[in-house]
C-alpha cells in the first residue's frame, strides 16, 4: 500500500521509535516504527481458495539467459518453429478483419508500411497507462533477431509516423513515449511497443525491452548487429524454452 | 518496504485491528492496521540536504533526449565539470572511511578493483528487494560514455566477482539478478547496480539502464561503441540538463 501524501506530517511529527542504522557523510539511515493507525495495509482474503487462485498468487520466477547467436539458430529458432502459436489476429487486423475502427494510424505499404493499434491492455479511459502496438505488414519478419540494415526504412517509418500519430490523436509528445521491441517477444510477428513514459509497463525493464531509437542506431553502425550480439532473454520457470536451454546445458 | 515471509504468521497470529471493508461470495478485503513493531519503515535522512538533493526525492515529469557524441561533447561533459556535486561519500567508502563493516565484496585492484556494497535503498531484510552497488576503484571514470575495450577486464571483473559474491552470500544466482548501469548516472562515478530481478526498482527500464553484459559485447564488438552511438537520456523536467538540451535546441 503506498503512503498518502497528508499522512506524512503526521508521521513526522508523532512521536514514533526511530533507530539509527547507519551514516555516512551528509546520509543517514533510520528504521521507523509508526503507529497502527499510520500503518494500515489493504487486505484482501480468498476464503475457501482453490489451487487456481493459489496458482494467481504465487510468484513465477523468471531467470536470464544469454543467448548467443548460435544459441538463437540452435535452440531458440528450432523451437519457435515447432511451436504453432496462431498469428491469425495479427493477420486479422492487417487485413481489417478485425479492430478495423480501432486503427490509429496506417502505413499501408506491403514492405515498409505497418498498422498502430491500441493495445489490448488499454482502455484508452486515460493517458497515464497509454499503450499502442505497431504490427508491420510484411510477414516474414519475426523478432528483433531478424532485423538488418534492409529493415532501415520500416523502423524509421514506424518510430517518425508512429510518435506523429500518437501526438496528434492523443496530445502526448514524442519525448513521452517509451518506443520499444521486446526480447523474447511474446509473439513471433515483428511489432513495436508504443508506452506512456510515466507508466512502468510490464515488460519494460532492461532485460527485455530495447528501445526503437538504439536498435535503428546500432543497425546503421552495423546491418547484422543482431546477428551478431549475444541478448538476454527473460525466461519463467515455467516456459518450455528454458528447459530447451537447460537441456543444452545452456544454464 | 517489502513484508518479510517470517513475519507474516505473527502479523496473523497478533491481535491486529481488522476492519471488514467488503465481502462477496468466497472474497472479502480488509484494513488492518499492525502494531509498530512489524511496521518497520527503512527511513533514509539526508541533512543537509541542497536543492539538488530535494529534487532528486520530487516526483517529475519525465522527457527523452536523444544524446549523440557531439550532444554529451557540447552540451553534457560541460555541464558535468560546471557541477560540482560532491562524490565524497563514494572516496568514504572506497577509502573504508565509511560503511566498511558492508563491504560484501573487494576487488582491491587500482585499475581493475571495485567494491560491492548494499544500495542504501536495501535494508538487508529480504531478498526481494535485494540491490547493491558496485564502486570502481579508478576515479577517472564518469559514466557509461567513458568506456572503452580498455576496461572490459575491469568490467568483467564486476560482472563474475558481483555475481559469485551475491550468490555466495545472499543465495541469489546470477540468473536472477538485474546487474546495470545508468545513463544518466545520478552521480558521476562509474558504478554498476545489482537488483533482484523480480524487483522492478526505479531506474530498471530500458530507457535508463544498460544491462552489463550489454555493454561487455558492445565494448568487445567495437572498442568505441559508446563514443559513437546515440543514448537517450531521460531528464525530469526541472532538471538543469534538459535545460540545456532546450537551449542548444535538441528538444
Amino acid at each position: 500500500t503506498p503512503f498518502q501524501e497528508e499522512k506524512i506530517p503526521e508521521l513526522l511529527r508523532k512521536h514514533a521509535r526511530l533507530e539509527l542504522q547507519m551514516r555516512n557523510d551528509i546520509y543517514s539511515t533510520y528504521h521507523l516504527y509508526p503507529p497502527p493507525e499510520l500503518s494500515e495495509i489493504k487486505t484482501t482474503v480468498v476464503y475457501p481458495a482453490t489451487e487456481k487462485h493459489l496458482r494467481k498468487y504465487l510468484r513465477q520466477e523468471v531467470h536470464l539467459v544469454r543467448e548467443t547467436w548460435e544459441d538463437y539458430r540452435n535452440i531458440t529458432l528450432p523451437f519457435i518453429q515447432s511451436q504453432s502459436f496462431s498469428l491469425q489476429w495479427v493477420y486479422n487486423i492487417l487485413e481489417k478483419k478485425a479492430e478495423a475502427d480501432r486503427i490509429i494510424h496506417e502505413n499501408p505499404d506491403p514492405r515498409d508500411g505497418f498498422v498502430l493499434v491500441p493495445d489490448f491492455k488499454w482502455n484508452q479511459s486515460q493517458l497515464d497507462d497509454l499503450y499502442l502496438i505497431a504490427l508491420v505488414h510484411r510477414r516474414d519478419v519475426k523478432s528483433l533477431r531478424d532485423l538488418t540494415g534492409e529493415h532501415l526504412p520500416l523502423l524509421r517509418n514506424i518510430l517518425r509516423e508512429g510518435q506523429e500519430a500518437v501526438a496528434e490523436r492523443f496530445g502526448v509528445p514524442g519525448s513521452r513515449l517509451r518506443v520499444y521491441l521486446h526480447y523474447q517477444p511474446s509473439y513471433y510477428h515483428l511489432h513495436v511497443h508504443f508506452t506512456a513514459l510515466g507508466y512502468e509497463a510490464a515488460g519494460s525493464a532492461a532485460e527485455r525491452a530495447h528501445l526503437l531509437a538504439d536498435v535503428l542506431d546500432n543497425l546503421a553502425l552495423d546491418s547484422r548487429y543482431y546477428q551478431r550480439r549475444a541478448l538476454t532473454c527473460a525466461l519463467r520457470a515455467d516456459e518450455p524454452l528454458l528447459a530447451k536451454f537447460r537441456e543444452a546445458g545452456r544454464l
